[in-house]
């Protein structure tokens, strides 16, 4: 775990430091930096990792960019719904979000660079072993953009109408498929069988911070919160009340465990689903929540 | 010509129906064929398989995703360049910009999902030359994202200070650099000599709009008129005054001329080419110009 943690930091400094070379606008390159750190959890890398080494993690350096890449679209993701035209958020992790610290242009080109920055992130390492890059590609671009990646999913909040699952699955679902998918990509292994695991962690991911946007204050987030609620947006609270959300999330947790594949690693992964667990909704959260 | 214009209707076809397949977002879809016809003239696809058929043209289907990845993104730039934070132009080809026909949100996530879209496309037709794809989605990355492509251009209106020429050469100058190389590219051939026709087109393509937006009114231009100088934007028009800049475009066109490498494309090429400098700058306008 430690060493996926470095392993993963670095991917991102090489990343982002490739971006920053002679002639980058300096300000937006600030944003970027801003954008990537301090990260949360970095979970989608982390899963990603896990998955390469459940399969052996035979190209460690393309797994690791696969993780970047991943989390480099979700902190892209994260800058462009903060925006005043979407969530309207002035915090993110505790401090002045991108557009509040650098300006609404450069946060709209800071997430546009992000973008590219993950697809060249995964071109770049794929060396050792071209012939998987197609595929990994496809992966990601299915996994973010339409007609159900992420950028989907955050524009079912400019439709009338949005079917809740549809909308977890394109909306957070995705990029935990994709960390799951790339994984097993990167190390040579089947994606499809590990599919499902990570669209089961991604939609109980959702539903946990659904739980918390409703249990929780701006401290404890280190962002706004009741922000499903104040902007009117399909939510696990909002649908199943916030006892049902949370027997809904341990369920949605129970199906991901049982969805990992036999084999040497799957020990590992269900250790790691039940830390995730408890960190995305630790008990004091879950007392709120049935209080 | 006629067959290249063809081609590439095809190919933007082809990658913005892939994106409108079952589940998608009904707003976003419509935002993103908004923002993706009518086109303009196409020039930087037009260019891109100019070059490519120079260099023997071996794979068509790999030309014309280069060529149509090249066209999403520039459209992906100009739909986020129309925003309100950026040129607030309402109009873009004569008609409302994306974010006045589907509002900001999906203006935001339309720029987004075309960026994606380019980068997939692009995957997708590598089949038949997998080995071509990480260097062709390396000069792709490099000509749109950081440090020096058009998201750095654009970012450098966010600076205090940008130097001229390095403004545009990142601005505008990337794609179609990107066109040149990646046509050369996509065939087989040999990028590095034929970055500079690119590059030089490019600079002069860029003081072609400087000028247009200085001469020309809103009915002739489809969109607003005398941007640069409202928003106080580098522009050669401002700095070398509307009949020194019109010299200088005579001369980057010149030097474009020039680079084409000798071969059995060059006559075909520097036709184009002259075709190009006659649209960009007609005699009515260059009459405007130096009146």
């Amino acid at each position: 775990m430690q060493q996926a943690k470095a392993r993963i930091d670095q991917a991102l400094h090489g990343a982002v430091a490739r971006g920053e070379q002679r002639g980058a606008p300096p300000r937006l390159a600030a944003a970027i930096r801003h954008a990537v750190w301090p990260g949360g959890a970095r979970i989608r890398p982390h899963l990603c990792l896990a998955v390469s080494a459940a399969c052996g993690d035979g190209d460690p350096a393309l797994a690791d960019a696969a993780g970047a890449s991943i989390e480099l679209l979700h902190c892209a993701s994260l800058v462009h719904d903060d925006l005043p035209c979407f969530d309207d958020a002035a915090t993110r992790r505790g401090r002045a979000s991108v557009h509040v610290a650098y300006g609404e242009r450069c946060a709209v080109l800071a997430g546009d660079a992000l973008i590219v920055m993950a697809f060249e992130t995964l071109a770049l390492a794929a060396a050792r072993h071209p012939l998987r890059l197609p595929r990994l590609l496809g992966v990601l671009a299915q996994r973010v953009g339409m007609p159900g990646g992420i950028v989907a999913g955050q524009a079912w909040e400019c439709e009338d109408w949005a079917a809740l699952p549809d909308y977890h699955r394109a909306k957070t679902g995705s990029l935990f498929a994709a960390a799951t998918e790339m994984g097993a990509l990167a190390a040579g292994g089947d994606p499809d069988v590990w599919r499902g695991f990570g669209e089961w962690l991604g939609e109980a991911y959702q539903v946990a911070d659904d739980i918390r946007d409703a249990a929780c204050d701006e401290d404890m987030l280190g962002k706004p919160a009741q922000k499903d609620r104040t902007l009117g947006r399909p939510s696990a609270v909002h649908e199943f009340g916030l006892a049902g959300a949370l027997a809904h999330f341990e369920q949605l947790v129970d199906h991901a465990g049982q969805s990992v594949p036999e084999g040497p690693g799957a020990k590992a992964l269900r250790a790691l689903l039940n830390a995730e667990a408890e960190r995305l909704l630790p008990p004091t959260v879950r007392a709120q929540a049935v209080a």
